[in-house]
């Protein structure tokens, strides 16, 4: 059934104009003054904007880590990302023992099918390179996977790349058509901290940060800036958190290089001083957060274009799970939520005037669909695209507490934020799927995001 | 009467999609799929693009030069321009003697009226610092005017303003809501330089530019930025043509101030070796086309976002003029065309893949829009838009010959240019006047926009 | 007669080492394990260290400003210097009206002569190139004279060059085998300032500051840094005080240009708040001390060899003078005193530790005799050189009193300093001229210092 | 015996100067003009120059590496040394299995007492991080031995320390008052180019170079630095060859870090084009001979300053070693011989006037002692230091062959190098161990230094 949003404000990466909307079978088709379309369902905007429904590049719903899952299956990641004006994810796969990478993406996908809400795409990882590496990236690629990820930390968790494979993958990607992401956290120096620590006795969260203060994660990510633009080769730093990485990054774009970068809404608030706090456990998620320096240029990073993407990072444990480390901080399960929080916290910014709303457009839709293989469908406002818009109200006013949410979570990092301005109607390809405080869609309605970097 | 474009893809600075567009009282109304309005006259673009029209902001129509007047009149400028794609120009207005500031606005505006062919703005210029001027320039802010000029060169003809009045007004500006453009060449050091070569019988075309070199350029470019920041006031480069300034601006903006730069096509695609050539005369500008290096430098500036837009500097002499300097470099009336040429040019660059068409659109359109204070009306494709649309052809080759332009030239500094791609239609406020080679529009009918730099 | 140091602590720019020290025939003639010289007066300098006498490359002794003349002659600036441990100065000549350069360096070495009690040299300024500037600019360096100075402030008196003559002068100074130092600040703004806050009734030397603050001194060394690096020409910056002048030295030096600043110890030692204390009219000088900020920049330039030269620009003014700008502070005569507190304030730094004593003698004795050309006589310890030397008690506290110093001023900005460590003992060529605080010296004692850069 | 050398020009790394220089006791005892002792034997040094011996702080005598032991025992490495004006050393020690750092270091030096000409110290190599390990380098701190090195490479071998491991020998150091040197080529990227190098066939020399090109030594430099920034702790960067490499020591300079380079002749006079020639095998050292650009940056790195200290790397293999890598290169053994070469190659650079004889005196003598803690002893030319003492001839011409040459190669990679200007004497704590082509000195006359880097 055909939709028209009426007199709001549509807000683009580059412009913002008043307009009409008319939605049909699941696309934008018309944007326009006075559109007249009889036949469809009408939604009065006046007041309000209308966004792209953001892009969550980073997420880790129902994943495996330290002997249990994250909380967030499916079902839930994706009606919480729903309910915040997220209407695209990408999550990540992880290869199991004797899996080869095709099939773990099958694994996982298969997973996800039945209970999607909002539509999807995977990262697949990649922890050393095998005789058959390369050649099941590349049927990953023609499958609709162009990017991979690898991680410089987690040694002893098998997950942690060798320089020399680096090497090889970042090449492979770029001769195939694929774009790597790198986790940049120095494995071995952490694993010495971490065991001088524990054997110290120091067991608290805020051992979590001290074993991975900035210079660990500095060193992983001026590493792989280096070497990519030592190979000529295009990659894409995830979660960073720490000023020498950002002025890194910064230096690198203004040299030519394709280097990419995405910061958490959790590196823009908090700071390490979380981690002293009682609930210090339900911050730690690594990289870890880290002080008001970092912040202030990851703040400086977004403002100057050095960071391209905006994403959660979202892989919550439950309140018990979390508890698992009371005595020894590296059993804590790494990981935080924000999916549902994402979008309203950075479009409060804009609110507020630290940023335009354009920019978050930029940062939190159109370049992950750029980035990431999708910017003919995702991530814009124009006739043709996917109908998945946001409409935001600027008036209201919203604080966040745990029982609001959505994910399977009876607890957030976020309690207690006060928003102004809250996203009031979410719409994934045509269909309203949030209203007002509503969630309104079916499991497995969401789809497979098809992606490709060649376009 | 109302204009539907069907079929055509339409670019913005942002991205680019193929829907049609529907025109009506001089304004874009609406943009979609499959649009119906049989009122309508219709236009198939179908293998079209449709481009915003250009803001050329920086031309010099009828303007008095070294004992004669630059040879486009109002007329015929606007003419040239419209049959070029561009649908907005900004001349630029200098004080006669005695004359106030909002005087030789209005003597300028007086000109234009009856004769432009489209829609037109100005800057103004400030030579000196009087008891008056902080109060004649807010009354140009009020008018619409929010832009002013100085020169760091032309010390003997007057119009080079001191340093101390160079912060003055740069100051001053930034407290009104206005913006300083400043010409950067270090006119004392041009002065000596052409003295020597006069006075050692060095008069040939050659001279003009080795009187005023690379660093006599960078010098004044890297003086005002740094004055810019010390004093933390936006400011706007005109005609940027040195390596040395490229890279100084791209520092003070990394920096993060607001420091905006221009360059122009003969910059892009000359050096300096033109003046070595019979015709050199024609190719005397100020400041003048500078070396490779400079020119590469330039377009790895666009290519990294330190120029923020083109303009063409448009402000030619016939030939008879040109050959006044024949036996005294500095006798050679000051100036090129270019009008009709810069979208071309650049489109051309953009089909040959050098940089994205959105690119393009962004360096002639959208910025000069948003840095000039008209992007609520010009510069983008949108409802409520003024509808000022190119449409190009990206498979019509095209040959420049001075025969074929417009403007009241019998030659052309771009002559022989080849070009794949050419636009075919020019639309201003909704009114075709220009289709296929055929000018259609009558004088009088260009309106002076009202620009603010506070929206 | 013979003079023997026995048991002291050489101090060199490279190392320190414990030796006897030689000296015949107004020579260092021995140095050694032990030196037997049964006719030679013996000093025992045990626990004491043995320097080479600074050498001030900047004063200004009876030189005539604002309707006055600088209130230590020859004979009272030389007899304070001694007694500071400088044994060498370099004052500078200014034409007057009517002459010749050569005849100006006659006019002023005319009255040094008979008075002087060190050795001492000159620069000649330079504020426009005349027809035959040049050649009298050859005449000078063949006399000995191979050092001028260009001033780009004091544009109403009239020795403010412009940027044409500026280039011409750096670009001859190369030419022929002399350097040019450049007092950099920004005339022409200055004079603006003034004028507004004097029209204002802004009067008290606080505006003295606010007239020529940070950025306009940074603004001209900035100029003169670019226009040397762009014509490759060396450039000595005097009396450097602002602290992106120090950063821009930096980038420039590491780039492998010949640019030389020189600091002087007001600028190390006070901030700008010194104009807001009621003898601020004392501390009034050009360029104005600046703020904190500056400060700690140049210290970190000393260290990281940005600067390398330590000067005074010893230029008093008696109490009664300064007061003439009570109601003005345009008319307060320019100057400060230093020459006899230079060394001891440097070597007190050392003495705590802040530098090394190695650094010191650099930077007042050996880098200022390499940089002006008389580095085969001066500046060093070792044998056939100028035996120039200070002993220096690293014991002996010392508090800076007017009544203490030797110069003609019955006041000090230095009052009440306290010096852990002092010079006990100076020696010019040879002659013991200054010790335990008696001055022992004649009058006209003091030689030419012929100096050459061609070595 | 007293030794008296008469007329020659001394040359430190600060001045030069022409002086009579006694030695007595080992030490020298007085410089100066005209010094008489009847009883000391008397050298002629009329038209010569006096140097500081240099300091070779990195060879590899009788080393065991790849199945063999490196080709010059302390009798034949020292013996060349001395004739090539060399006049101490620093060598290096390896752990065996099951051996302490203290043994290591007792074993090493009980095979070198009897057979050294000249004087010797050692650095001390630690892989890991093992319980006892900061004790024992105290103890050897204690000893004389405050210098270890550390290999971000040679993992297959052992040698390779894990970055953790890294971060903790450095902080140790600098708690303990020692010091680190890095030898930084990436281990793991390197081991997997060799391994697809030799599947492929690719066995030549040619592809020890391709193994481990710029990039792959510039990522370990680069991580080195910024963890030594991070943590803030001094580093030595041993045998730096590649031009990001030395940009980075520059950098770090700058910023006010103690990071400390040093690099070969063979990297300064050779290019990796070497490689490809028939005795490509002769040249197979690690850090490979890199390319021109990485040379001519290495050259500027010296004029900077950031380059400290000149060595060697020496450690020859016999032409029947070499050979052993024929068909796979990873078999050469890695060194080459240069202790002989050295200073006469720096020196004849200076004599061409490429830098200044006080600059390679700073590189070769005077730097190594200051950074390795015997710059009270070694390195300067001063009363009270030891007399190591070279005399030059500069007009001296020489052309290195094998059969020249005093090591027990019969080849070297420097055959038919033509030098202007060679060293005719030198002088080991005032012996005479070398003049004129004769080596004159017994073997067990070399000491150990003791060294402390704490003065």
């Amino acid at each position: 059934m055909a939709l028209l949003i009426k007199n709001g404000k549509i807000i683009t990466a580059e412009q913002s104009y008043q307009a009409d909307l008319l939605i049909e079978a699941e696309k934008i088709v018309q944007i326009g003054k006075d559109i007249k379309a009889p036949e469809a369902e009408i939604i009065d905007a006046a007041g309000k904007y209308i966004l792209p429904g953001a892009i969550d590049a980073h997420v880790h719903m129902q994943m495996p880590f330290g002997g249990t899952v994250s909380a967030d299956d499916y079902a839930a990641g994706t009606k919480a990302a729903a309910c915040g004006g997220v209407t695209s994810i990408i999550d990540f796969v992880t290869q199991a023992a004797g899996e080869t990478l095709v099939d773990s993406l099958k694994r996982k996908e298969a997973a996800c099918i039945p209970q999607a809400h909002i539509d999807y795409g995977f990262h697949v990882c990649i922890t050393k390179m095998a005789e058959n590496t390369v050649a099941e990236m590349k049927e990953l690629v023609a499958y609709g996977v162009p990017t991979f990820k690898v991680f410089t930390a987690y040694k002893s968790s098998g997950l942690m790349i060798e320089d020399g494979d680096l090497v090889e993958v970042m090449q492979a990607a770029k001769e195939i058509g694929a774009r790597i992401s790198v986790h940049a956290e120095n494995g071995s120096i952490i694993d010495n901290r971490v065991a001088k620590f524990l054997a110290a006795g120091k067991t608290s969260a805020w051992y979590h940060y001290l074993s991975r203060p900035e210079f660990v994660e500095e060193e992983a990510t001026l590493r792989v800036i280096n070497l990519a633009k030592s190979l000529d080769v295009p990659v894409y730093i995830v979660h960073l958190a720490s000023q020498e990485g950002v002025k890194a990054v910064n230096r690198a774009r203004n040299e030519g290089y394709e280097i990419y970068a995405e910061t958490c809404p959790q590196y823009l608030h908090f700071t390490k001083d979380v981690y002293k706090q009682d609930n210090g456990k339900d911050f730690v998620c690594s990289p870890p957060i880290k002080g008001q320096a970092s912040q202030d240029e990851l703040w400086r990073g977004i403002e100057r274009g050095d960071i391209s993407v905006l994403a959660t990072d979202h892989c919550p444990f439950t309140a018990e799970e979390k508890e698992w480390g009371k005595d020894d901080f590296s059993k804590i399960p790494n990981g935080c939520m924000g999916v549902e929080n994402i979008y309203p916290y950075m479009l409060d910014k804009a609110n507020q005037g630290q940023l335009t709303f354009n920019k978050v457009v930029e940062l939190c839709a159109s370049n992950p669909a750029k980035l990431f293989g999708c910017s003919d469908q995702k991530g814009a406002i124009a006739p043709g695209y996917d109908a998945d818009i946001v409409i935001y109200d600027p008036e209201q006013e919203f604080t966040v507490t745990a029982d609001k949410m959505h994910s399977n979570l009876n607890y957030t990092i976020w309690e207690g934020l006060e928003l102004s301005g809250y996203p009031v109607t979410t719409i994934s390809r045509g269909e309203i799927v949030y209203n007002n405080g509503e969630f309104l869609a079916e499991p497995g309605r969401g789809k497979f995001i098809a992606r490709s970097l060649e376009a």
